[in-house]
Formats: C-alpha cells, sequence, structure tokens
C-alpha cells in the first residue's frame, strides 16, 4: 500500500480548530493530504420557507480552490456556476448535518457551513463532512456560552469516511490515486450510535454482490469508530 | 395502504415504446402514476475528453416539466439554471447506463439520455433510469439492424427502484405521500445478475441501523426482480 | 401533396384531454405529428405590476423537449438560456390568450400556461394555442366548478393556424417538410367570431404582394373554422 | 391629433449619416421623437452553419439605453439577460434585412448591424429597421468603392411603418402616446416594389376584423412610400 | 503630435446639454473624437442598504456601443455579462460622483448616472466622468427648480482627464493612438478646489520613478483647470 | 494606535511556503491577521490573442473565502457572478505581475495566480500581491530547475502596501479597523528599485490634496522597502 498503513486502516487525522477568526466555529481538518477548511457562521434569520415556525435551519457550500488539485481545476465563480459535482457534495454536507440537529433549540436562525478545500487528495466530501461537524459544534459552543441558546442542538455526533475495492481488497479512507483505481466507491455517513445517515456507494467499473457490499460497510464502520475517536479525543 | 397493494409490492409498471417518431429510442414509463418520457439519440461525436480513443459516451439530462407536480414547478430553463437536484439525478441515470455499457462496441458515437417527467407521484428518478434502459435498448437494436455496430454495447440489463420505511414498516417503490413520509429514503439500481451499480440512502428522519438496512436492501432486490421481469415481458 | 391531404386542408388534429392529473387543465393535442403537452395552473397571487387591481393575468412558457425534433435539440435548462425564439413563441401565445380572458372576472389570481412540445413537426406554436385554449377552458371550468369565481372570464374562443407558399400554392397547417420550403410563413390566431388576434407574416424567400396575402388570410380563415369545429366537437 | 399632422401622415423623419466615424455605416434616424444609433460593421468571416458556402451573412443587435424612456428602463448588460422584447425585435430587424441581400455577391463576410435606441417615443423597431437599411446601403457603397465587393448585393430597399388604429381611427406611424392608446398594433416592412416583408399584428384590446385589417395595410402602404421617398432624396 | 495639439494641451471639449429628452439631465460630452451620452435620471427609492437613513444614493453604470470602436466590440447584454473593465470603469464614475454629493440634502433617492460611449477615441473614461458631473447638475437644478429639494447638495465640481508618457514626453487627454503607445496612464479626477478625488496610474510598460510622477500630476492638474474653465463657461 | 504598532509601521509579515503540494508555487501570506493563500500554477498553453507569438503570458483569479470575514460574505460561485470588486482586484494583481515579467523567457505558458483570502483583516489586494509574488518567483525556480526554462523571466522584484489617512495621521498596511474610517484609501505596487507599478487613490470620504499625496507616496514607499526586506530575507 502506498503510504504503508493497514489495509483497513485510515489515514492520519489532524484538526486544528479555531483557524480563522471570524467564523464562529472554524476548523482546518486534514484526512491524510486533503486539507478542508470548515467554518460555521450564524445568521440571525432563516430562509423564506421556515419563517415563523420557531426553528433553525442549516445550509452548507463546498468548492475546491483551484490550486488544491494535481492539475489547477477552473474557478467556479470565473465560470459563473457550480459544478453538478459541487452541488452534489454541498448537498449531502448540508442533508447530514440537518439530521442530527434539534432545530427546535436553536432558535430562528441558520448556521452556514462553508468547506473549502484548500488541498486535495481523495475524500473530500467526507473530510468536509467531519470537518464540518467539529465546526458546528464549536460555534454551538459558543452561542450556549453566550447565553443566545439554553439547550445543546446537537443530538448525536456523526462523522463520515469513504471504503472502496482496490485490486479486490476493501480500503477505507482512499487517497486519490487508490480512488482512482478503485472499482466501487462509497461514502459512509454514520452516527456516534452505529446508525447510518447516508450511504452512496457506486460501482466505478464492475457492479459489486452483496458480499462486498456488507464488507464495505463493516469496514466503513471501524472507520467512523476510529475518527470520532480521534476527535473526540482532541475535544478533550 | 394507500392503492391497496401488498406491502412490499411495486406499483403497476407499463412501456409505451415508439412514444415519438424523432429519437431513435423512445418510451413513455410508467410507475403508478409517475409517468417520465426517455428517447435515446445519437450524435456522431464524442466529448473533447473521450476523442480519439475508438470509444463511445452515453450522457443523461432529467428534467420535471413544470405542471408535472402537484404544485407548478417553475421551469429551469426560464430561471436560467438547474437546481441541484436535477443535476444529482441526471448524474445518476448517465453513471448508472455507463456502467452496462462496453463503449468499445459503440465506436466515437455519444448516446444522448433525455429523461423528461410528464407527471410526477414520486420515484422519477427509478422510472427515469427503468426507462432510460429501454430506450437506450431500442436505439441500439437500430444501430445493430442498420449495420452502424457490428457488437450489442449493452453488457447486462438494468433497472431501479426505490425503497423507504414507512410507519417502521420497508415498503418499496414509494409514491409521493409515501415519499413524504418515510423516514428512509433509498433508491437502488441493480443489474439483471443482482449486483448493484448505485445505492443511495438517506435519513430523512432518525438514523436507520443495520438491521433495517439489510431489509431495505432485500426488499428492493426483489422489486428490481418484478420490474426487469415486467420489462423483458414486454420486449418479448 | 406529402400526406394525399387537399391542398387547403388542415392535418388531422386529435385531443387528449386530462391527460396528467396535477393541473387543473391538461390536453396533448396533436396536428399532424406535432403533439404538444398544454397545461394550466393556478396561482393564487398576480406579478407585481397586477397587485391590487382586482384582476387576473395569464403568463406563458413554451419548450420543445430535446429529442422532439429530428436532430435532436440543446437543453435550454442545460445552457442556461432560453433562445429568443422561444422567447417569441412563449410572448405570442401568453398575448392571444390574455386577448379573450375578462380578467375582472378572475379575481386575483395567474393562469401558467406551458406548452412543451414532445413531437414535433411543423406548427408548434400554433398548436400549442390552440392547445393552451383547451387547458385554459378545462381550468377555468375546474374553478367555475369548486365556485372559486362566479363568471366564465373567457370571452370568446380562438384558435391558431399557420399557412404558406410552396411552389407557388397557399397550403394551411404546414407540416415540416412543407414548412422548410414555404416562401412565405404566417401565423394567424382568430377568434370564433372571425376576427385577428394576431398575424405574423414573414418572407422567407421573395416578398409576397397583396393578392398573396389575401389568398393566406382567406386559406387560414378557413383552417381556423375547420380547427374551431373539431375542437367544440370534441369538448361536446 | 397631438402633433396636429395629419391622420394617416408620418412623423418628421431625419437622417444623419456619418453620424460616428468608426463603423463603415453609421446613421442616427429620426422618427419624431424616436432617435435609433443604427452601425453597420464589417467582419471578414461567416459564422459556423455558413462556412464554406461562398457566401455572406447578416446578424442584428439592438438595445435601448436605460435614459432613452420615460422612465428609466434597467440596462440589460448589468441584469445579464436581454428581455423577449429586444430579441424579438432584433430577429426581426436580421431576418428583414437578409431578405433583400444576396449573399453570393457578399463574398464569406457578416454585416453586423447595431441598433441602439437613443431616445424613444414609439416605432423603435419601425425606426430601426429604416435606419439600418441606411446604414447597410452606406457600409455596402464603402465595400464597393474599395473593390472589396464588385456586384451591389442590395437587391431592392425596403424601410418599415407601424399602423394602429386609436379612437376607431387609422393611424399612421404611431408616437408612445397614440401606441399605449392603440387597441390595434402593426409593423409593416415592405419593399421598394410594394410587396411584403413582414406582418405583424396584435390585437392589444379587440380582435380587428378584415375591413380593419385592409385599412392598416393601405395606410401602412402610403406610409412607407412616403418614407421611402424621402430617405432616397436625402441619399441623392 | 497627431492633431498639432500643443504637448499638454487637452483636446477640444463639446457639450450638448439637453441632447435626449426624457432624463433629468443628458448631455453628449466630446473630448476630441470620443463622444459619451451622459443622462442622470432619478428614482424615488434608495437601495436596501440605505434605507431610513434619510440620504440619497448614486449608482453610474457604463457602456461601449458596439459600433463605437474601431473593430465591432460584442456587446455585453447579448454575452450575459459585463467586462471586467466595464465594472472597473462604473465603479469609478459612482464613486467620484458620490464624494461631492450631499446626500442629506438629497433625500431618499437615487441618482442614476448612465454614461454610454457613442464613439470611442481614448479618455472614455475621463470624458464620462466629467460629462456625468454636468448630467448630475442638470438633473439637480430641475430637482431645485421644482422644490423637490431644498439645497443643492453639489459641494463642489470635478472633472476628469487622463495623462500618459509617450516617447518620454508627458502627454494630457490622450487619444486612442497616443493612449496605445504610451508607456504610462494615469486618471485623474481633481476638484474645483484643485484637490484629487482618484488617482490611477498605471506602468504598463516600464515603472515610472518619482520625477515622472510629479510631472504627470502637474500636467494633468492644469488639463482639469482647463476642462472646468471649458465646461463652467458653458453652462453661463 | 489599536495594535500598538508605530504611525508608519506596516503590520508583522509572515509567509508560509510550500503551504499546499500540488501547485508549483503555494504560499501563505500574513499581513498582521489577513490572511492569504496564493498559488502559481502553470498551463502549457497561452490564450487565442497570444497564439505563435513565442510568449507566455500571466492571469490572476482572486476570492473572498465566505467565512473569511466578519460578517459571512456570499459565495460567488453560489450567486453566479464575480463582483466588480473582485474583478478589479484580480486585474490589478495580474496587471502588476506581468509588468515584471519578461514572457520571452517563459516561453509559450501561462503563470495561473489564484489569490484565495482565508482570513480578512484589511489590505486582502496589496496581501495578495505579494504573496502572488512569493509564489510566482517559487513557481518559476521549479521550471528553472527542471530546465524547462534557461532564463529567469523575472526582471525585478514588486511588493505591494496600502496606505491611508485616519484622523489626519498617515498610516501605513492598515488594517480593517483602520481602513473603515480612512478618508483616503491608497494601494501602492512598487519594484524594489524604488519605481511605481500602480497608484489607486481614492477619497472615501474628502479629497486630499497635494501635500497629503506626498506623504502617502513617502510612507507607502517605507512600507514596501521594509516588506521586500522581510520576504527577501525569508527567501534566503
Amino acid at each position: 500500500m502506498r503510504d504503508n498503513r493497514a489495509t483497513h486502516a485510515i489515514r492520519p487525522l489532524t484538526l486544528q480548530r479555531s483557524f480563522t477568526k471570524h467564523a464562529l466555529g472554524s476548523v482546518l481538518i486534514a484526512y491524510g493530504d486533503t486539507k478542508v477548511l470548515c467554518t460555521a457562521c450564524i445568521e440571525e434569520k432563516v430562509p423564506p420557507f421556515m419563517r415563523g415556525l420557531q426553528k433553525g435551519w442549516l445550509t452548507a457550500e463546498y468548492s475546491l480552490l483551484p490550486g488544491a488539485t494535481h492539475t489547477r481545476s477552473s474557478r467556479e465563480a470565473a465560470k459563473g456556476k457550480q459544478t453538478g459535482r459541487t452541488q452534489e457534495i454541498q448537498r449531502l454536507i448540508g442533508r447530514s448535518l440537518r439530521s442530527i440537529l434539534d432545530f427546535s433549540a436553536l432558535g430562528e436562525r441558520t448556521i452556514q457551513i462553508d468547506a473549502d478545500v484548500l488541498q486535495a487528495d481523495g475524500g473530500t466530501r467526507t473530510a468536509a463532512i467531519t470537518g464540518s461537524m467539529v465546526a458546528l459544534h464549536d460555534a454551538v459552543s459558543v452561542l450556549l456560552h453566550n447565553g443566545m441558546i439554553q439547550t445543546n442542538p446537537i443530538k448525536e455526533w456523526l462523522a463520515a469516511v469513504s471504503v472502496g475495492i482496490c485490486d479486490q481488497q476493501v480500503r477505507c479512507d482512499l487517497d486519490y490515486d487508490e480512488d482512482v483505481q478503485a472499482s466501487v466507491d462509497m461514502n459512509l455517513v454514520m452516527t456516534e450510535s452505529g446508525r447510518f445517515i447516508e450511504i452512496q456507494g457506486t460501482a466505478e467499473g464492475d457492479p459489486f454482490d452483496s458480499h462486498q457490499l456488507q464488507e464495505l460497510l463493516r469496514v466503513g464502520r471501524e472507520g467512523i469508530i476510529d475518527i470520532l475517536g480521534i476527535v473526540k479525543a482532541q475535544l478533550g
């Protein structure tokens, strides 16, 4: 294996909290060489379809900085539109985080998550989800500390990881080189309690059978347990 | 159950082939009250990144006609951009169909799939995938008949279905009312040989556990077997 | 003549009412091989410039499904803008239908017409106008039946037809092959009472003289009388 | 009548040729208080669909300067798209001028017409067509003079005028106040030889009958004869 | 020197006030062969960020008519976006004019400046600023005359000019040919009292030193004094 | 002074080179609390207008990450267009860096600069210019090292700084709080040899006189000397 980690092991995971100073939560997360800056800001209003319901909301946006990839990616703002891939990823981040929030406890405000990839090496969407979870936690802590909310709206922690099959072997937290050669690519978002929030599996080459699916799920679950362990340890 | 079908049963499925005359394949598929017009056209060139490789390609586009939904949807062409949902769905359709094609057998030409929903009642993306499979088959048959290609590029048939959990019960091929109240929403794309091409499961409310996941997969697999049986019977 | 109809005759015209279930009016109209799905939806508000006037409004949108034409047309939603031709046609549909409505009788609500061409073979805009008239009638009938309005806002019926000059002969309701070779192309929108709502005549090749104009108007008027006869007969 | 001209008379018409110096043809035309700057530029290539045919092409673009109207109009470039009205008008200008050109005589080059309304007071599209005809003539004269082309590609002159019905009376070349109250609005483009290139008539209020149509055509034809007389006299 | 004016002299400057009739201020300004139509319109509201402050606002938009340049420029409205150059210029015009206005004296209304270049020959942005100053003055005079405002909100007059270095010589109010060969291009906006509002200097070729900078500033200041003298003389 | 630095002193400046791994040059620059990630990538082709000239080119793009500002900024990619401010800044970065490059020495390739602001506290454009200079230097070093180019295309180093007048005092390298209250805002780009590449001075409140201008230039020049000293020292 390219980086000598064990077959099912995740890559080294690090967090730099308060990486920037303006957003309430700001985390630079690294899954190996993938580095994503995740921020959580608060806006004191909700989208039109949520008004008057006494509940909060969460939205997420994602981008890849042009210089973050091996070959420079073109800038979406310059082209004037986001790619389908970007939209798919930011919808996934938002949906995942909304599923573990109790919006009644948040009041009529919106949490705005931004996940900007500074360096890409596979698994940007899963790193973005885990990093945004931490930024969300940090922002919520400020709201609780300032008395803006009384109850913690986070019902449960979540984390995300990718799993795949390379050369017939199931791998966890694939880097770019592994991802490119994988015949199956799956992203899992799970809670601390071991339940699923999202499963997105795609056969890049040949379809996969039930046995392979079970193995992917098993390895992914272990990866997420490892990730949540590291994250929680860092939060003290 | 609202329409009196058995708990795990799919809705009535019908196909009208050659629904329009210009596209090589043109199928109006109905999954219950969901009706999608799927066409397959051929363009005698490939996208820039495929040029010179002696291989073909397949792209897919999806839309919801404004009058197809209970409350009129706004027209994407008038707003000047496709929603994230539309892009997500058309990427799924394209990825699924590409996975069962042998592009070497197709030559340097592109199959263009269009899936336009005339009436929506839940499951538009799964109906679009199955209907597009039939339109693809019909277009390929013309190419074979005309001698434009010698070998059938279709490696295997596929079909798609949605499964979900409503009131603690697993349901298959959910209509709109079921979909709205489902706590888990999963779309499956599988081959004739019972292997997975795509699994996309989302917890709309509470996360789901492994036991529920296994049940969803089992019911979905049966639904797809039923669908492929009906489709193949109609093709004679 | 290609399809053996008499020189001044219109093509076979059929209507399928209630073609889809969500829109209040939903009609699949065929002028020969041209098939247009016309729906009429109601929105309980009016555009900003009409607010507070106690009057209703009608807007119309038009599109050509990509697979509807001999060679696939590109999808406007994917390109991010509507063509000038599309805008011209949808403005014509809206203007025509607005001219036969008494908006005071409608109240502050908007009728939204959508005309989506499923199969194109010449005359899509005229089929769209006639089909939308029927969808409008059906939607208004529901409003009257439900007691949402007391007075029928439709002042008079209208229909539309194309006329042209091919090989020095005036033809009515041209199909695509006739349309391509026509030296003059004219679209007429007329009322039951034989009065004009729109005349749009264009010399595609040589300009046309007054004599030719009179002949075009005469033949078009007869075509519209035939169309209204068929439509009214179907409505019973 | 507001400006004391006779019922069927056109407004004072003036031309300032060579109004700007860079375009080959540049004309400021006034129909009463409507002032349009029309330029004709030459590009030494044709659009993709015309390449290799040894023929030329003509395109036209139109705009209303924001300060040209009584209440300021918003700038299309700032909004990021042209209105349907603008597209309709520029398509009309282009189609009209193309109909009187022999593109074989022009060679593989494109004439680019720009009609920018500096001051609007009704009839901007008809003034734009007549003014663009003069700019086209002036540009073609330069090409002939420079020996870039040998034969004059202009087959025949054309001009355009609006007619309408105000208070039951047919009027010609309506100003803004007349246009607003007109129940019928018709634009005519005709050749020197008295033949029609375009007829676009719209019932703004009540539909119009055949008798009214004939009267509109008669008055419009006289207006165009007057316009062509004035224009030709100025060209000497 | 190409047009025989003295080295530091500005080009002939002319103004045609009330060039069009609808805008409250409408000025055709010429700096040599550069001709810009500047209009000032009033809207009885302010942008959202200014609401309720009892103050006015001023915005500016700029464009180059396609036929205004030696080789035709493409139309921004047709391309669907304004270039960076256009945005830079219109931001400069707005910022300059806002700096000499007392918005409290204007009340909650917006002055909308439009500067449309009819003919370009260098210095379009400086001519646009000076011309817009006159249009602003004329619009304000109408507001004062009509009693809509009591106090003149114009605190001081301003004007703008370009300076540059061609063949080691400092030149003022460069035409297009001079501008193309200049190694430094600087635009100055100054008040009557000789103070700076904007300095924008760019080394097109080699960087410039302090001595050259001082010379550019000195010559520019003299140019602006000349321009203000001519403008004020014309206003009487 | 808010952060206790001397009146004319710049803020602490730090550089982290090779901040990311894919771009040839990648620098995280800090001017106080303003942090900008500047990358330089190489593309082996030039824009159409430069083809065949045996010369290189440089382009620059700029953005503000949404979470970088005190109140979250909206994401340009999501809105579908870049603001005028963004375009102005990226044009300035590109123009400045192009002025110190000998494009003949670069060959037909394009250097793509991306400056993405991770944290904003005033002076983002000047930090972006200086940081991009370092990233450019690092990318060029790789090209030289790999033998892709023989001669260093960098003719001279440059740096940028802002100066302004707050409470009648000239300040250098203003942070956000200083910037907001400054009555004059000026950005200077200068070379090692003390010559000007860009001067952009704007009166935010009152216009400024010649005396103030001279003082701003003097203080800015000293700031740039300090910045170049620190940068060069770090490069060793």
